[in-house]
């Protein structure tokens, strides 16, 4: 499918503004092929004025339809086959294999959100029926259920150019629960966005969505971002990336004349707390597995553990050891793009010269920068400098993490104590030392969406129990996840009705339980008809 | 019992500020006894701390407790006997019967809360076994479940003294999910205030609760109740006010370096639409409900229907006509407050200047106004009117209601395509043109919380299916209730576990369902144990 380096916007493929802008091969320092179109003013507003239309003139609501919708994403994701990968790794510098799993998990997620749909029970619907014999006064017949919010702005992740990009967890939420969609597409990836955008628009097409339930635009200014988060159309905005893009684009919804719901992913430092015990046991085991989990994706990974805790004592001395070899053998990765590299070089640069802090090991190899590489690091530092000095809980971008040697156990709850929200937090205790760590597992699950035993934080299973969030400044809002379906909810509001006539109630409220799905009835929940 | 005039921190009183005041008898201007001492930096400071330490201390969390405060609450403010209906109708000006309905609603409403948390399955656990044998890579075992947020800020209003005050909705959900609540007392009612915090207070030290699970302070000025926002351990807060003071709290929130949810419900002018046929068939009929609906509790409901959208023809003039008769029979009613009297008094005046409106209608007797009395009042716009004005949508917030003819069906939807976000919309039809309404039912789905059909929008009942929330400036989140038991989802946050040892899961996540509760065990929701 040939690249076309437009704006989607419904239907149609739009191209009216003058600024264009090539992808680059960070690999290579390439130019790649196509001129893509930044959006102009008109176009945003053709888009959302489009998705506005759709979503007030589809009566009734179709989920059957979005489910189908969701489907056939994946499957034109698919039919996509090699051509995708290789333009997506081309922007990214991300190998093939991963990109075939990212690209197999996008549409697992899609597949997965269209049998939620289906299925229906998600919305949550609620039947208390009237008493008109109750005293002193009648009780009313009351329903409600979920409906979608309205038209929803997604903004992808440079990271994830499947996964949580185009068609990716906030795009499928969306959809799933009903909404239209923008996509503002990441100027990282252009090229992966516009294929995966013609698939999005052509199974739009399909499955006969209205004009406009889909749209795309490219953008590489803050303009674009803010003339979208600003549109009175938009309902909800969903977006994964840096900390400063993030509270950007909330501060811009919260200070509108209405404000709106902003879901900020914006990653944290993942703390690991490593316990003498597990230590003792298996620190080379651990060391391999948290070497992998640095160094996964050249460290470009949310849940990526930046920050490791534990209390110093001989183990700590063989875990380090073991790690630092593990870094020092490390080949050097091309990042995405070159300012994520320079991010992540400022960001080790600055660490390096914290007072108490010392480079432990270094990727041995050079790092190439013309080919955007970075050498992966490992970092130590006492307790009492983390305690001292609250930069040493910021996030750095890429393949490096900071050992924190505790004095003591204290300490290390106090640690813990001083961290700020994260999407996870991870502890490794041997069999016989867990009991105790009800403290440290109380302290974890107030700073963090996930705790994690004896893994590793990288790898966000998609499934109906996994939280991808957490407190501030992980995400801006500690209610809700982007990852696994519960993700959905995000995106719809409750809509209640009293005193209606079946035949005007939505399908999930009338009497008949058609749709067969789970219902509070006076209460009780059932998949009952309501006699 | 006598009242103290104290904040109420944790166990104890507290009145280390110089600040007092007294409450004042609307109906007679008389100053009522007892000085209330407004809070302190220091107290504010110190009630947070407690409830901090509370929340994080309280482990493991323990719902049965929960539900047993909430019950003994109820208990408690039972009996307070007739001291409390006297003291709260000093201070509002409302009456007995009224207070004693609202009284009841309370007591039903927490025990309601308390049934929810001892079933338990509110808290949506999920969990999803492990499968090691997966290819490529393993299943982890994921579980989740909704915990409480953190400590709860509640502003209550001055227009339900008890069922949303101190120990009303907001205080209620925040309690069932688990929350500690520092409550800020309303200036208005002090005195029922005080009497509801010591029952309060006494529930919490009877159940065992620990030292700060609740507070209650003082304050008249904008200092107490931003002190309490933009404190760092307040993790979200309720409110039910005015749109400027939620707007204002909304605001200092979003703008903390951690910003938190703030679930503000504002009030609608809750239109009321009227189908010619339902006119043709009971004009009068509905004059009648509607004029009750308008004038209950001298128009002082958030619920209040302050506007009637109707197409102009015989019928209407009837129904007109029948309304302006009893809002002229309508005696003057005192307002909770002097500020509010002068609030409705100048909306009425703006109105009646508004080109184009014209006072159809007002209450003969003249308004007292030592007695803070409204006069009712019946105001009549052409459709044209409306849609060029964007005043005639705000609220009057009082016993007046304004009615719209309009041109046509068309202009109809017209006007409520216009509408901001309301807290309800009704609609009045007859049996046989109801079918041909989809378009209106879809345009006010999309402006109102609840959707009300020939019934009237005062009285939201409380059960599992109310929603009592709005698209903005209705409230602050559409995604939200603050009546029926889906209010409690508010307070709540998920939290996942992966690779958990069973006995460090919370009990509704281990193998064996102790609690009996729903689960979404491997996407399928069940009440068995995990084999």
């Amino acid at each position: 499918m040939p690249l076309h380096g437009k704006n989607i916007i419904g239907n149609r493929l739009s191209a009216e503004g003058k600024r264009t802008r090539h992808a680059v091969n960070p690999a290579t320092g390439e130019r790649l092929a196509t001129a893509f179109h930044d959006a102009t003013t008109g176009e945003v507003d053709r888009a959302l004025t489009l998705a506005d239309r759709a979503f007030r003139h589809r009566r009734p609501r179709n989920p059957q339809q979005d489910a189908d919708l969701l489907k056939r994403i994946a499957d034109e994701m698919e039919a996509l086959g090699d051509e995708l990968i290789d333009r997506t790794g081309a922007e990214t510098g991300l190998p093939e294999g991963r990109l075939k799993m990212e690209r197999g998990r996008t549409c697992y997620q899609l597949r997965l959100f269209a049998e939620v749909v289906a299925e229906g029970s998600w919305v949550d619907a609620r039947i208390d029926r009237a008493i008109a014999e109750r005293k002193p006064i009648p009780k009313p017949d009351v329903r409600r259920m979920l409906i979608p919010i309205g038209p929803v702005v997604v903004f992808p992740a440079s990271n994830f150019p499947l996964a949580f990009s185009v068609a990716g967890g906030d795009t499928a939420s969306a959809l799933a629960a009903g909404c239209p969609v923008i996509v503002k597409a990441r100027p990282a990836h252009p090229g992966a966005s516009d294929l995966v955008g013609q698939a999005v628009q052509k199974a739009c097409l399909e499955t006969g969505m209205p004009d406009g339930w889909f749209s795309m635009l490219h953008g590489t200014g803050r303009e674009t971002g803010m003339a979208l988060v600003r549109h009175p159309i938009v309902r909800a905005v969903g977006f994964t990336g840096s900390l400063s893009g993030g509270r950007t684009l909330f501060d811009a919804a919260a200070a509108r004349p209405d404000p709106i719901p902003v879901y900020a992913e914006m990653g944290s430092i993942n703390p690991v707390f490593l316990l003498p015990g597990a230590l003792a046991e298996r620190a080379e085991q651990i060391a391999e597995g948290l070497h992998q989990s640095v160094t996964l994706g050249v460290g470009q990974f949310c849940t990526n553990p930046g920050l490791v805790v534990a209390v110093a004592d001989e183990s700590l001395d063989r875990f380090l050891a073991a790690t630092g070899r593990l870094i020092e053998e490390t080949a050097p990765g091309t990042m995405l793009l070159e300012g994520i590299l320079a991010g992540y070089r400022q960001g080790v640069e600055r660490l390096s010269k914290v007072s108490g802090v010392r480079v432990a090991a270094q990727c041995r190899r050079a790092a190439d920068l013309k080919k955007t590489q970075a050498a992966a690091a490992l970092f130590v530092a006492e307790g009492d400098a983390f305690l001292e000095n609250s930069e040493l809980g910021h996030e750095v971008f890429g393949p490096a993490t900071l050992v924190i040697r505790c004095r003591d156990r204290q300490q290390m709850l106090q640690v813990a104590r001083n961290l700020e929200g994260q999407l996870t937090a991870t502890i490794h205790a041997a069999e016989d030392e867990l009991a105790a760590q009800g403290e440290l597992i109380a302290i974890l699950e107030s700073k963090a969406g996930r705790v994690v035993l004896n893994g590793f934080p990288t790898g966000v299973e998609v499934c109906p129990s996994m939280n991808h969030g957490g407190p501030y400044p992980a995400t801006t809002d500690v209610r809700t996840t982007s990852v696994g379906t519960a993700a959905i909810l995000r995106f719809a509001r409750p809509a209640c009705y009293q005193g209606f006539r079946d035949d005007q109630l939505p399908q999930e409220l009338q009497d008949r339980n058609v749709r067969g799905i789970w219902r509070l009835v006076d209460g009780v929940l059932s998949k009952d008809d309501v006699l």
